[in-house]
């Protein structure tokens, strides 16, 4: 049951071809700082708007993923990535089948080990809610 | 003067062909907790014994690097890279002319800004030393 992370020293591969055989998010590093996700979106997925407590990059190992930020829309593409402050809302959306390579910096140095990583961003706490239902 | 890092949203390339016009590190992303660097080794340049203070993780670009560790040597080679932890000594060594992206997070949260990264680690504080100078 348990998902074998990378220890200290561990080799770890971007693994472009993930695409053609998983979906989802794999966690390949977790420390009590630091964790590192490859995570695979079929063509046509999207991912909803969210948040990292951290500040995060994502990075296109493989396809092709427009980020959708609050400044606008970034086209993901492999060779690139992108860098998020904590708290930045975004949606993710794959326009071809993509291997993503999320790093993201935890907030809680030393307890959240168990905690949610993402905020879903619909309802965040004590924000103005501009968003478009009437 | 300054060093333009990206700000969040931005488009960060990796940009393998940075071997062929750059030498050593140039930070892409800094904020309070994160530091993204792209950092150019010539074939046969070493990054002498170093080591962060909070975790990381090397991924290989473009060309061939060696990271040395307490526990062994591992090859870096571009699709993959390597975790360590806070605190993990190791070494570097440029095989090819290589492009590496080295993202860490900096362990003082709020006030570190303007300090040093890395420790040399010939003389760490409060650590024994067992290196090979009789």
């Amino acid at each position: 049951m348990s998902v074998e992370h990378a220890r200290s020293g561990d080799i770890v591969e971007l693994d472009p071809a993930a695409r053609t055989r998983l979906t989802g998010p794999v966690a390949l590093v977790r420390d009590d700082r630091l964790e590192v996700m490859r995570w695979v979106l079929p063509a046509g997925r999207s991912v909803p708007e969210h948040l990292a407590y951290g500040p995060a990059t994502i990075q296109c190992v493989a396809g092709d993923t427009l980020v959708r930020l609050a400044a606008g829309e970034r086209r993901l593409q492999p060779g690139s990535l992108v860098y998020l402050a904590a708290g930045e809302r975004h949606t993710l959306e794959a326009l071809a089948d993509s291997v993503l390579l999320v790093t993201m910096v935890l907030a809680v140095p030393a307890a959240g080990q168990g905690a949610d990583l993402f905020a879903r961003a619909d309802r965040p706490h004590g924000e103005r809610t501009d968003g478009g239902r009437s």
